[in-house]
């Protein structure tokens, strides 16, 4: 295991600790990356050469819909004995709540109760952070330690619309949307930007009313025209292999009904990126956008140490005044004028 | 109108015609705005000594809860010749649907149909773009507009939970976070995040089974210790002024019920923000915000303008291949060696 030209990490070092397979350590490397520390940011480092191997599924619908629930029964449906390949899986579960409630905790002892005792099964959640790209870095980062310890499916589950799915479809190599029934009389230009990132689109809590509206607006979005992420590499491989077809499927998550299908939907998902050369693809924009948020990140910490003291609050102050614009407090932030 | 020490913009100028209330001008400035162009630039730093008035009002929620039925009625309320002051509303709908699909026209279609013909009610959609930062940028300046041209309450609709509804929170002065009823099931912390900032809670489609138990929920989840926003500030305001408790407010949208306490508790809200000193603070929280994000924005642009051809895609390519890490390409990016 580790790439033919990588250099192994320190002896004793966490990164060591973590690819020897010590599960403490990878906690403990999880809450530097988290909390974006120096040690982390070597670790990272020193473990990325041995990333790149998971298959990272992002899972996103709204609040209500019972993302939790089913991300734990896929979880439970990977590690069953009886499929012929068992995969290990990781689980990360960004949380909206903020530190002071706990909530990113209670949400991991809720999972730890159905997936206690599994080995093969690891669960981090992490209260989402309000900075701007702080959340995606730290996710990217999370998941790269994943990958590197060897988890074999990375589930990453996130709550919301827009750019938060934005962000995950980045990340992912496969991105499964769960709606509800009873939301089919929202106008359904909403979910035309949902649909545009699902690979998979599943309806949970299939024995509730209104079911079977909203999987006929979600079939009828897609025969609209299913907008292709990739249209040129679709094209060029016409003949070759068919473009995906993302399926609607029906769970009970609770009931554990139907959830062996989506684990069908996503595996069969890598075996079509993998043939049409998209899982390469997916990486390349996953590893741009990562450095894309890097740069920018570090750009605006460089920025700021060496802003002289006073002028940030000074500006600020004029700002608020409404002395200067905002295109004006920019020129003497920047040192333009 | 304006400014003591402003400069009126040139005549002829759009941000001219925009204070004279030339509707078309408005539009095509914030066409103008949307597209980020150097006419958009030139026009806001113009029109920003005339904007600072307006109550901004942001209206969140996941979809499917009738958040675009409710801000309508909001507007239609406000704008009843019964009510003592009359006041201008502007509407800006964040629609997270794509330019392929045409969703933020056909939502804008749907509006207008409610309130067409006020000239005192002024609606734009705008469709979420990916790029960090750009659509917090957008809806900044386009509220600015409108706040320029003489709109006394802002609504700004945006869907969506986490990152988007905490832009919402920097942007606006009043926080109104529509639920709706038959997610109580899903793990209450779920809440938490969203309760943090909202100044009013409504309950949606209360003709619905399930919203005593969404009341009740909401109700302890406020009980268990409301976070404030200035914790400090209300703490040095005690005996001066009460703090703020988020009122449960139940509205049907559809049959325009429960919608006058919804527009009361609004400005109830802006007249606690005014006898405390927190509409000062938030005014200043906002701009700080908007200057943050021009500047990073700024850095990015310039980075990318000033690295010598090549470098991106080779770095890139080199990440890919895993022979560098991220940390590794971000040092090449920046030339740190």
């Amino acid at each position: 295991m580790g790439p033919a030209d990588g250099l192994a990490p320190p002896a004793n070092s966490l990164a060591a600790a973590v690819l020897a397979g010590d599960r403490l350590s990878l906690a403990r490397l999880l809450t530097q990356v988290e909390n974006d520390t120096s040690l982390g940011r070597i670790a990272l480092d020193q473990l990325f050469p041995y990333a790149g191997r998971a298959h990272l599924v992002g899972v996103t619908g709204s609040p209500g819909v019972g993302k939790s629930s089913l991300v734990n029964r896929i979880a439970q449906a990977l590690r069953r004995p009886e499929r012929g390949q068992l995969r290990t899986v990781g689980i990360v579960a960004i949380d909206p709540t903020s530190p002071f409630t706990g909530g990113a905790l209670l949400g991991d002892r809720v999972r730890m109760r159905d997936l206690a005792g599994d080995p093969g099964v690891f669960i981090r959640s992490m209260a989402s952070r309000g900075a701007l790209g702080g959340l995606a870095r730290q996710t990217f980062g999370m998941v790269q330690v994943l990958d590197a310890a060897g988890f074999e499916v990375i589930l990453v589950e996130t709550v919301g619309a827009g750019q938060a799915e934005v962000d995950i479809a980045r990340l992912a190599h496969t991105t499964v949307v769960i709606e509800a029934p009873g939301m089919g009389d929202e106008i359904q230009a909403i979910k035309a930007g949902i649909l545009e990132i699902a690979d998979i689109l599943v309806i949970n809590k299939a024995d509730r009313p209104g079911v079977e509206s909203t999987e006929r607006s979600l079939r009828e979005m897609l025969e609209m025209g299913y907008p292709p992420r990739h249209p040129k590499k679709q094209f060029a491989l016409e003949g070759q292999a068919a473009a995906w077809l993302p399926p609607v499927l029906k769970t009970i998550a609770t009931a554990k009904t139907g959830v062996e299908d989506v684990v069908q939907a996503i595996l069969a998902h890598r075996i079509y990126l993998e043939q049409t050369g998209e899982w390469q693809q997916r990486q390349l924009e996953r590893l741009e956008s990562e450095m894309e948020i890097l740069v920018q990140v570090t750009l605006r910490e460089r920025w700021r140490a060496a802003l002289p003291d006073g002028v940030y609050d000074e500006t600020l102050a004029r700002l608020c005044e409404r002395k200067i614009s905002p295109y004006g407090a920019l020129e003497r932030l920047l040192g333009d004028r």
